[in-house]
């Protein structure tokens, strides 16, 4: 069990692990300790909210079950989620449907499994849920005016919070349970003033309900937590203080509060190897090197998208050895599989086809987004340590 | 067997059928007497050209099955679609390797399934093929500097057009078998003229072998043949006269002519049905409806990223009915899950969650990019007629 979830040695361990396996690249490879060490260190950051983990972060069934063993709740994004949380002996009541586009047909089949919790964002989806889901406790999402995260969501979820006021009063009279208001700052934030106006918000909605006799229970902040990859990122503590003190300052009395970590949950547990296909340049004078990977955009590493995420990489080359400038992309033949070319990388001068680069704090929305067969190239698999 | 790849009837029919089927949605049908018409308007409108299908454009193993029969060469990407098509009967000689990032050992794999035709564009590919498949022939990919296409392939292939001339002569030096030049303009191209540049520096390097004493055979022009969207696209004759007339100036012999189409020989034989999750609103005052889809750019539908390809679309609403503007989106739990925001659409005000939406011209770019899992979701299913 390692200690700590910033540990220096994660990478060395897994990178050891594949030296010594030598699997076929690219691979993922999950460390579950480190999974178990994320979570209970989220636990002890904010020991007043319930973690429900974003399984779509990565929903491989060693990692549902390492939580599910360590008591954690789970947030849903489908009925697939929720089958295979299941099957991991999650209990149906640690589920949230978290997804607020959902069939009628989703919603029953989560209720069959015992799901009694949802969350919407619009009147169709609770007319949905009054009639499939009867009595079910649901929570509202509203679109959180916040500064920008890592990787935001613009504007697909949540309605105005004088919206989502007047639709949880309706889900009171529809006969649900209302949990309260819920809002998402955007994935991988790094600013932990980012919750402070979700959760004004949030105390505004909850003293208009208070006020039309409809009381409210909890409030449910999402996820966002940001894992630190080229850039430091906040340590969860200063995230957890300034929940805290939104909270004290906005709520007269305190709400069950509930979080959604998904990425800060798998991402530093993940490493994945790929091996450099081909080191070329564009024309004779060319000063950067194009470095091509067994792996790319299509295969795992779709958060590279406009370089949203800017990943460490390591190679089995010493730190001091002398680097240039390098342009990284995927094997495909698609334009699109580039994965660095305006964010500066720089990798050894001694960079070879057929040296491993390894791709670190990658346990995070990797695997799941492979495509099934795009140019012909398999899926990413998934290799698992602890 | 349909007259014309333009046929109105296309749609109908495929819609015809699903709704006779009634299979569960989201999901490809595949029209393959429209994939044969294609392909046979392609020899049509330029007989010179031999022509190689871009597999990566529709993998499936019928696809392929009914080009083998037509007679069709095949460009391939990689080892999975080099076996691919072996296991559909192609021939080996009948198979052109055309991506120029590949691993020694892939190339080795195609050299000893009988592939004898490869494309590079650089010093290590070129050094691995005369290593691991001596003598076969090979093309040198050139940057070209033409006008962007719909899907620009930015830099990631080519080289620069004296640099391929140094490698060409290079790789007769090495014992290959020197085929010529190759460049691809871009996918989804609307511009004829865009070949014409791409064959002036082809011919300036073919001259320039030719006074260093390597002979050219051929000249690859790749693919990016449009398919009308919902723009209105050139028609493949006026494609042919751009790329005859600029053969017949630049070339004092007229190279053999290969092309590699893709979208053109697949994409309007495929239709997508999908089912609308949810109609919502933002706000109560909001102007705009949100139509979420049961697909989205995750689960078939990566060409919709930055809105790059903008699909017709139809519903059972008669087409007199009232529309109003919306934002079309996936049905994932990811933010970056939205088709269209930016580019208008309108759909029928009565649109209601459970309606189907068609998705036109949805054969090409598509079911191969699904994700294997991505929010428990998963892969677009293929059906086939014809």
């Amino acid at each position: 069990m390692l200690d700590s979830l910033s540990s220096p040695d994660v990478s060395t361990r897994l990178r050891a692990f594949l030296d010594d396996r030598a699997p076929a690249t690219p691979c993922l490879v999950m460390d579950l300790d480190v999974v178990r060490a994320n979570y209970r260190a989220l636990r002890a950051a904010l020991p007043e909210a319930a973690v429900f983990y974003a399984v779509k972060a990565n929903p491989a069934p060693e990692v549902v079950a390492a939580l599910v063993a360590e008591g954690s709740a789970f947030d849903v994004a489908s009925t697939g989620e929720i089958d295979l949380c299941l099957a991991q002996g999650a209990a149906p009541e640690s589920l949230s449907y978290g997804n607020p586009i959902k069939k009628p047909a989703d919603i029953a089949h989560a209720f069959a499994r015992g799901v009694r919790r949802f969350t919407f964002d619009s009147d169709g989806d609770l007319a949905n849920l009054a009639e499939h889901a009867p009595g079910s406790r649901v929570s509202c999402r509203f679109l959180v005016d916040a500064p920008a995260s890592g990787t935001p969501f613009g504007r697909k979820f949540g309605c105005a919070p004088q919206m989502a006021l007047r639709l949880l009063a309706r889900a009171a009279d529809l006969g649900l349970d209302v949990d309260g208001a819920c809002f998402h700052v955007g994935s991988q934030h790094t600013d932990p003033a980012a919750w402070t106006a979700g959760i004004a918000q949030a105390a505004w909605i909850a003293r208009g309900l208070a006020e039309c006799g409809v009381p409210t229970r909890s409030l449910n902040l999402g996820g966002g937590f940001p894992t630190a990859y080229r850039t430091p990122a906040p340590p969860l503590a200063a995230h957890a203080a300034a929940i805290r003190a939104a909270v004290a300052e906005h709520f007269d009395t305190a709400p069950e509060l509930l979080i959604e970590p998904g990425r800060a949950v798998v991402a530093t547990a993940g490493l994945i190897r790929s091996e450099v296909v081909l080191v070329s340049r564009k024309s004779d004078t060319d000063e950067h090197r194009w470095v091509y990977l067994d792996i790319g955009r299509y295969s795992g590493l779709a958060e590279t998208e406009n370089e949203y995420i800017a990943y460490r990489l390591r190679t089995a080359h010493p730190v001091e050895s002398p680097d240039g400038p390098v342009i990284i992309a995927g094997p495909t033949c698609d334009g699109d599989d580039v994965l660095y070319q305006h964010t500066p990388y720089r990798l050894p001068t001694a960079l070879r086809a057929g040296d491993h680069v390894d791709i670190l704090d990658a346990g995070a929305y990797t695997a799941s987004y492979s495509s099934v067969s795009f140019n012909g190239f398999p899926p990413l698999p998934t290799l698992f340590v602890g």
